[in-house]
């Protein structure tokens, strides 16, 4: 199972007017980390995209369990694993850089799409990295 | 249970490089429908926030089924009910007007917060309107 | 020259902690709008984009005057003109609805790109349209 | 005048169906950027919107020169000066990291709001710091 960290600062443009982050904007932080994670893996999923395999997501779900707030700095690990040949997983746990205490979790499921649009095997070189 | 569809046209700011809708803008369209739903019913979320009760989301899901895409004409068909005194639940219904298929569905489950921050009871009105 | 006015309610997630319309969304709004005046003269960017014709935006200006807020129902009167056969203007004035006073206004300067990415003549349905 | 230099990588969500980065986006990358310039001058923009002084963009221009893509890191070099004492103006210029050529620039100009949403002086912290 792969595995990695991302950091980033939370933006006014993703706050709302309660004072703390949308909630659509974790899914935005997801992307990001899941980009993150096959990065860290030698892989590029705009290589991978360019190459005619994408990786749409199929179901999304974030648990939110604190507020996240402007300036703040986030902290999301990510695990990634397949589900088979042509399906993945990315699990997400957000917390405030130096602060005990999940801010949000969540996941999302991928298929792997072919040029045509039907699904296909993922990479061979991403399923190793993921296996 | 209280019930209401919301139709709104997919701007381009809402697509991505993939051609289609990017995933987390169906978050924000399930804020726009229940925000109808309530509306619908009588009851304002602006109005109840000024009075200082606020509905955070703690759990978002959403499953993707097909594409949509820009300028499509989207429907979304929502409905609404308590879980607890203090908890709701919407679940949300996307297709593409007068195209048969769902193109994702989700739920959103809320709490009532008070100007503490602390749980409180829906306002009565709220929960007589979700009965 | 060519004019229409698009109705949109103000999202939550149009929002942010100052408890107002973040100022990028305003730029949203006019792609809804030069979308919906393009509609009006019986003519669909989706159609055009599709035939291999894009408007890229090349430079875009705000003034914003008043905020907007929340669940406000906003009025963006829009017009357009042809500046040269590659190149188009549109012009912006947002209100909130029934509301005097000028929220904000701006406009957008657009080259027409072929399929090649080099400049070509807008179609003439479009340049008769706002002739 | 101070001066700084922001770096991001452009995230899928700020991609558009054209394949390059949606305009509004940039400005919310001056954001990032005009609060990266402030932090480096050692000054908290969340301490001052904190203390009661918020500052709203009054005026905001973009000029589009190349497109930016998905994964590309970008620099956004920053400056800033006082315009008056309640009023400031931040610039920006856009480059693709390790490419030349500008990618787009830019400025806002804000002003100084207090509690009571009136004009204020530029705290004096700030205004030492732009001087």
């Amino acid at each position: 199972m792969a595995e990695s960290t991302t950091t980033l600062r939370v933006r006014y443009a993703e706050t709302d007017q309660m004072g703390v982050v949308y909630y659509a904007n974790y899914l935005v932080w997801f992307e990001v980390a899941r980009t993150d994670l096959l990065r860290n893996k030698g892989w590029s999923y705009r290589a991978m995209e360019a190459s005619g395999v994408v990786l749409p997501v199929i179901e999304a779900q974030c648990h939110y369990r604190r507020p996240a707030r402007y300036d703040d700095v986030m902290e999301i690990r990510t695990d990634a694993r397949l589900l088979s040949p042509v399906r993945m997983e990315f699990r997400y746990e957000v917390t405030v850089q130096g602060v005990p205490g999940v801010v949000a979790f969540g996941h999302t499921i991928h298929a792997a799409l072919g040029r045509d649009g039907r699904p296909c095997r993922l990479p061979a070189q991403v399923a190793r990295a993921l296996a």
